[in-house]
């Protein structure tokens, strides 16, 4: 027989060695799973079920925006992938290549899709002749491979699953406002749904997205090193897109005008961020929103004889629960309480109720809180109504967790050293301005390995003094440590 | 101005022209498009939203039987692509190569998966070691790439979309129960959602996957040329996988036994059977229960004074249906009400609802189905109880058009001769005995170009002479050209 505490005593500290951690809990809690394939993970079946909520909540939030799903092609042929110049220089030391096919070679390679506007944005060119085909409103769920060097469960790898928006646009303040809008989604899926504060704005010149006008980041700050993690990007490609592949349209004075588009991409990388912000000494734990299991019942018994009284206690209890709650029940006869204790609190479902003989006597259960560890007698009759109600409260708690964290690891910043020491001590978010020049920015990423995440939509009221050179200037940016 | 009948007049005849009416067909209802890379195709958002629906019937079955979902890497290296020898060689005609990634030529190619056995069976032998960690039950929604040289919009395409199972037993008895359950998912997927009547039975074993040890198929007579479509397989893969990939187990007796496996897969190809199987002269057909719009309003009004009120009267006829039906009003002002029936004709949807300004005293709407074209008024306040009726009406009708269809295309014959001039005249299905010989499967194959689609479940009680060689057997099999 396993010990009780098994699972907790092999974890790594969470704080003293937050990678470590992160490797150990998503492969103790059956999240991910090294693959035989270079640089690629597998995602098992409890951590694609947290990606299929995420996915059915976001999938619903971006058809509400007007937005159909269709699918494209996973290959995209060489010389359409180098139409764009800045597109093809971001992406293509990153791109695996096709060369063979059906027994003979390709008369020229084809790229597996990195991210898709160089093959969706040629079939667009096909679909627009008049304003009257715009705007073309299309999203995709799909996978995508980018080379990686330094692979890492759902944070980095080889391959990774997401969804793609792409939109074409008659005018470019349509398009700013569809990239907006669509940031504005996953910033509310990530607040909402996910119990992850974030923090939206711009991206500096050198880190958008290869192609881009402009991008806009949702930044989140993980736990433990307290990391920035880029969570969900959303680009406004102007006309450069348009222009190279065509996009053309007449306007209704019979005008000529090329399209704007634009792109947004949220990918599995959210799935690493869940579990960064929320995990603790104990485990995962997860947002009851998108939880896998939201509470799990476990049967308390010692004699034989109790066991048939407990079990059918326990199905009565968990049939007065209904089916809109995902309630697991643990009947395992080859473990104790304690270790699926331990188990469940490793896999982060919010809520565990307790049920032993003593119990069906009071027609009580035990309710035992993941975010907060608090236990709670719950007359049987109540909990219906309780449970819900529970899952709630810790949505809300572990958003006000997350926000606090956010809070306390920020710090607002005028001398240079001052960011160079929080850069070195993992300290946080460090608020600074910057005047907008890249030499500035290559400074502080040569000498702290801290980037510029954005430049927060909330900016300070008065101008102050670039952190680096001293220029007088307006902008406000967050430096930090990213994954 | 577009005349009414713009759609219709350029659709190919149904009956004279089939292959064409379906390429139109699937153009001009905007269910897929051709694409820039060779034997690909775009699935658009009208046929996507059929797909998506399809899916949510599929998953929730497959889900209900006690499978989770996954997701297991793109990419299969060479080396284990070759491991199980039927595999290898089934497939390897059919595979796209990678040979660089990341400006490097990788040490040995990456296969694009063309099913994923090859590279789940070695994760499952990781993940296997008692009879305590068996069965696995997962299932995995992705994208698969075989080279094909003559590609079909959803009927054969480089690339395509499906659900692929992988399954892991203790035993064969138990492996054989679960490739059989898959299977009758199947059949009740395509049945009671799609409205297609399908065939369950066994494949001969010149028609079974590369690999298994026994392959099930639903077989579906399509419209048009009466040809079968092989709509979903299952295979009962016995130890064939579990001895190369070494998933090794110990029982509870401590002995070591290899596990058995089943795999199984339906894929966007049954989008193309619900065309064929439906489709008329006017165009597609949906099957009420995933069709994408289950019922238009198209407001009809002639002045600018009466839009006003017809439009407001549209919409609180669509308020009143409420949310659990999928309601599209269609309020474009640069089409004809005509040009709008044959849109929304060509596009399957299963009602219309017209509205005009004398149905605004009357209080009433005219409702047309789309399966028989009948025309009936009915009261504003009794569409929302009738409507759901009328779909469901609808869509057993259509089932029952198709069972009808099927039943009259088949025949049971004991000549070699009429078996012949059946393939010839594509007369649909024909039933006849056949010896289990692959000498007499060949030569039919050969000169009529029909090949055995199952060996079906329900088998006549008296044994019969094979069609080809005249040895006494008990086995009844169906020949039918196929797609």
């Amino acid at each position: 027989m396993v010990t009780d505490r098994g699972y907790v005593e092999e974890l790594a500290d969470v704080e003293d060695d937050f990678d470590r951690w992160y490797v150990e809990v998503v492969r103790k809690a059956e999240m991910a799973d090294d693959s035989p394939v270079r640089g690629t993970r597998i995602i098992r079946p409890y951590g694609f079920a947290l990606w299929e909520n995420i996915q059915r909540q976001l999938d619903d939030r971006i058809k509400a925006t007007g937005v159909e799903n269709a699918y494209f092609p996973l290959f995209i042929p060489k010389s359409m992938l180098e139409r764009e110049a800045d597109h093809v220089e971001g992406f293509a030391p990153e791109v695996a290549w096709v060369t063979h096919g059906g027994n003979k070679k390709l008369e020229e390679p084809w790229a597996v899709r990195p991210t898709s506007e160089a093959i969706i944005c040629p079939i667009y060119a096909r679909w627009v002749q008049s304003y009257r085909d715009l705007p073309i409103l299309i999203n995709q769920w799909s996978n995508v491979v980018r080379w990686e060097e330094r692979p890492r469960a759902f944070l980095r790898t080889v391959e990774f699953l997401w969804q793609e928006g792409h939109t074409a646009h008659a005018s470019l303040e349509e398009a700013e406002e569809r990239t907006l809008q669509m940031l504005d989604v996953y910033r509310d899926l990530c607040e909402t749904e996910l119990a992850i504060p974030v923090i939206p704005g711009l991206k500096s010149d050198s880190e958008k997205f290869a192609g881009a006008l402009r991008t806009y980041t949702i930044e989140a700050m993980m736990g433990g090193k307290h990391w920035a993690l880029q969570s969900g990007t959303s680009h406004n490609l102007g006309d450069h897109f348009g222009r190279v592949f065509e996009i053309e349209f007449l306007d209704a004075q019979g005008e000529r005008h090329f399209a704007f588009n634009t792109s947004w991409g949220l990918s599995t990388r959210i799935v690493g961020a869940v579990i960064m912000v929320h995990g603790d000494e104990r485990g995962l734990k997860m947002p009851p929103r998108v939880a896998p299991t939201q509470a799990v019942i476990v049967p308390i018994w010692r004699k034989a004889k109790e066991r048939e009284d407990v079990e059918a206690a326990v199905q009565r209890v968990r049939d007065s629960l209904g089916s809109d709650i995902r309630v697991k029940v643990d009947l395992r006869d080859d473990k104790t309480p304690g270790w699926k204790f331990n188990e469940w609190e490793l896999k982060g479902v919010p809520v565990r109720i307790e049920l032993g003989p003593r119990d069906i006597q009071s027609e009580q259960v035990m309710v035992v809180r993941r975010d907060t560890g608090e236990k709670q007698p719950v007359p049987m009759a109540e909990l219906p109504e309780m449970l819900p109600a529970l899952l709630e409260e810790i949505q809300a708690n572990m958003y006000e967790g997350a926000r606090r964290m956010l809070e306390e690891k920020s710090e607002r910043v005028t001398e240079y050293e001052r960011l160079r020491e929080r850069a070195a001590g993992n300290a946080g978010f460090t608020y600074a301005y910057w005047c907008g020049n890249a030499e500035c920015e290559d400074k502080i990423k040569a000498e702290t390995h801290a980037t510029i995440r954005c430049i927060p939509f909330t900016q300070p009221e008065l101008p102050g003094s670039c952190i680096v050179c001293g220029a007088e200037t307006d902008t406000e940016v967050i430096f930090a440590r990213a994954y």
